[in-house]
């Protein structure tokens, strides 16, 4: 009982702790331009898919008319690459003119009133990384407050062309000079991602203070081996991050890039999965207009979805990587409940993977399983040993019930679940969270 | 003219020097086991995927019954793990009977009664890859004898276990034993392989004399790395093997594994666009009860199958490579056509490419275009420049008509198109054709 105490105690210092905005109590889900449309400014040969207010008109309409808003998908957010070379006459950012004709605030409004969000870009440096102007120091209050006299809903402050010093002053001040607006502005900081995402370098719990969410690694790119690279860093580092996640402040691992041009229907799948595991932030980088079914049904899974943005907001964390290729992936969630993940690295065939759940740490019981990208369900005795297929590349998800004893005595203590070392009075307790 | 006549003089010297068995004229297209479902021989847990007769007799009914084999998919070709660990009495090679109890020869039976052919494996060595009983020196015509007796109608000559000593009698003396047995057998050698698929170390004159196929580098894998990594080897030494392809002789850079788990749509078309201008046998490894309508569609492609099937069986080369990460492939066709791809390395998004057919060496005239997975069709001078948008990891592919004049300069001069350096005087004569 003192353990559930203790959790609630620590929800409770999580929500002090950050950043004062009440924002993205769950990851934030939504469409963002840059993975799948860069800096393509190029607006006369390339209108349908250039930076331009149409582009977040039509994705806005997409998302309103599609049924993707229902499901959590509300924040359109523009990229690098949107405003004039020059700031104007009073020395604020202003939107490219041929491009954002109808300017930011009017593209905000087409936005709420479809019940969506707008997010926005900057950079700390003097510049972008796109080369557009940035918000150094001495613009900070000044662009604060003209991204909340649009009524934007989300910034996020890339780190180009500055330098940790200026980083060290400026993400704090921003948070700062974004809450003084008065207009909840969901804060997206890329800092830790040019400070190499790890602590002594990275001080998350300052981080959870003033961010909503923060880039700790490079950019995705649209294929599997990028996938696969930001999965293996996270989870690799899982200790240093997980106990920086929480309601209100998120690790991002980066966009979706489901429905592009590079991954399978089974690392789509993958993606997506790992991605709830992470508890991370579901921006989809993709053309709205054009996606196939199949990509579709895979970012609207609403099991995969409801998995992602558990309550609890607790990052997963890798708990089995075998020799075979296959590793387990787990995350516990609200009501006592868990999702457990199956992912195989092989490039063969289908590897019948053997375990059980007590194997994988859960204590006895009767479990019910429900399989997300199946929807198939089964009762399962933590004893039984069971087979599950899984594809090369691919995944088996299961959102795991448990009324009975449910034992999380392999949390925090880094690494794999082979070869631990825990205390065996930990056995029995219900239920363990780790603190 | 004369150049015509040279041309004819290649093809009827090729046809006396290859394979005398007059098969293979175009590359060989079916189904081959390996890549996706290798040693797998748990029948009891696994019976719909074992290596067994159903699995065959599965995939002959897909083929026959589902229009492929008036595609010209009419290989079934089993791999390693077919055979008893044991010889027989009379020393002669015998199926698994557990998972064989019908036996080859009725298989091959069940398949020819369908219109199909059934391909069979073997190795060099004492054994197989997958510590099956080999074919070595002292039992090729036996075992020859033995395939022919079961009636079947190709066969692959693995390398594991051998050394170069070995291989270099090895290989020829199957090629004569399996003539010998009157029976047209196709022959898939594996030697180039084990020997680094490069000369000095192969022969490919000698190869082209005894082989209708054969494998010249490492086995694919259910990835894009592993197709990029084939693609790449290919057209880095294009020099050294395009020239050892033609009717009856190919270079096999492996089974396609559109269908199966690894490969995005458009990485599925690349592979099949770029298999179509290696001229590279077409054997499917992926599950038929199964496949997505998709890569059916891409494996169906009649025109990407034609231009694979061309009559000519020039195999095409890379003539462009960007630093943008644009390369553009080429391969003469007969009645005077010709293949275009353009693919895209990039990992960003689609890409506009602006050229023109001039720059790609074609001489001035009208040409006919046909855009093989869009079937758009346009017309185009030799001089308009164009824009070809490259989907990441995509592909555009032509069949180009050219009814006006067609120069092929380049063929044969190595390397890409840039920097290349030819003679003026070759620039109107028509149809130019390497020799």
């Amino acid at each position: 009982m003192h353990v559930a105490v203790l959790f609630f105690a620590f929800a409770l210092t999580g929500t002090t702790l950050a950043l004062d905005n009440g924002l993205m109590r769950t990851p934030p889900m939504g469409w963002l331009a840059w993975e799948r449309y860069r800096c393509d400014i190029d607006c006369e040969n390339d209108p349908k898919n250039c930076i331009s207010e149409n582009l977040f008109m039509d994705m806005a309409d997409r998302l309103a008319e599609d049924g993707w808003k229902e499901l959590g998908y509300v924040y359109v957010n523009i990229d690098d690459c949107w405003s004039s070379k020059q700031r104007d006459d009073q020395g604020r950012l202003q939107p490219d003119p041929k491009r954002f004709p109808g300017g930011i605030k009017k593209l905000a409004h087409y936005l709420h009133n479809r019940g969506l969000k707008l997010g926005i870009y900057g950079d700390m440096g003097k510049l972008t990384c796109g080369g557009y102007p940035g918000t150094p120091l001495d613009k900070i209050e000044l662009d604060a407050q003209t991204f909340a006299d649009w009524e934007v809903d989300m910034f996020k402050y890339d780190g180009c062309y500055s330098n940790a010093t200026e980083q060290e002053l400026g993400y704090p001040l921003m948070s700062k000079a974004l809450n003084a607006t008065g207009r909840p502005i969901g804060y997206s900081c890329s800092w830790p991602a040019y400070q190499g995402g790890l602590p002594p370098k990275v001080n998350y719990t300052q981080l959870g203070e003033i961010c909503n969410l923060w880039r700790n690694y490079g950019d995705i790119q649209d294929s599997w081996d990028s996938v696969l690279n930001i999965v293996d860093w996270f989870f690799e580092n899982q200790d240093a991050l997980t106990s920086a996640a929480g309601p209100g402040r998120w690790n991002d691992p980066d966009m979706l890039i489901i429905g592009d041009f590079g991954l399978s229907m089974e690392q789509s799948r993958s993606q997506m999965a790992l991605w709830a595991i992470m508890a991370a932030p579901l921006f989809m980088s993709n053309d709205l207009r054009t996606i196939s079914s199949g990509a579709q049904s895979i970012l609207r899974n609403k099991m995969a979805i409801s998995i992602n943005q558990d309550a609890l907001g607790i990052q997963g964390r890798r708990i089995v990587k075998e020799k075979s290729g296959i590793e387990v992936f787990w995350r516990p969630l609200s009501k006592n409940a868990s999702a457990l993940l199956f992912f195989s690295r092989r490039t063969d065939m289908p590897y019948r993977y053997t375990t059980s759940l007590s194997k994988l740490n859960y204590t006895a019981g009767s479990y019910k399983v429900f399989n997300v990208f199946t929807d198939e369900t089964a009762s399962l005795k933590d004893s039984t040993e069971f087979v599950v297929s899984v594809n090369p590349t691919g995944v088996v998800m299961w959102y795991v019930s448990a009324p009975a004893k449910f034992n999380l005595r392999q949390f925090y203590q880094g690494g794999t679940l082979h070869g631990r070392v825990y205390d065996d009075r930990e056995e029995n307790a219900i239920p363990r969270v780790f603190l």
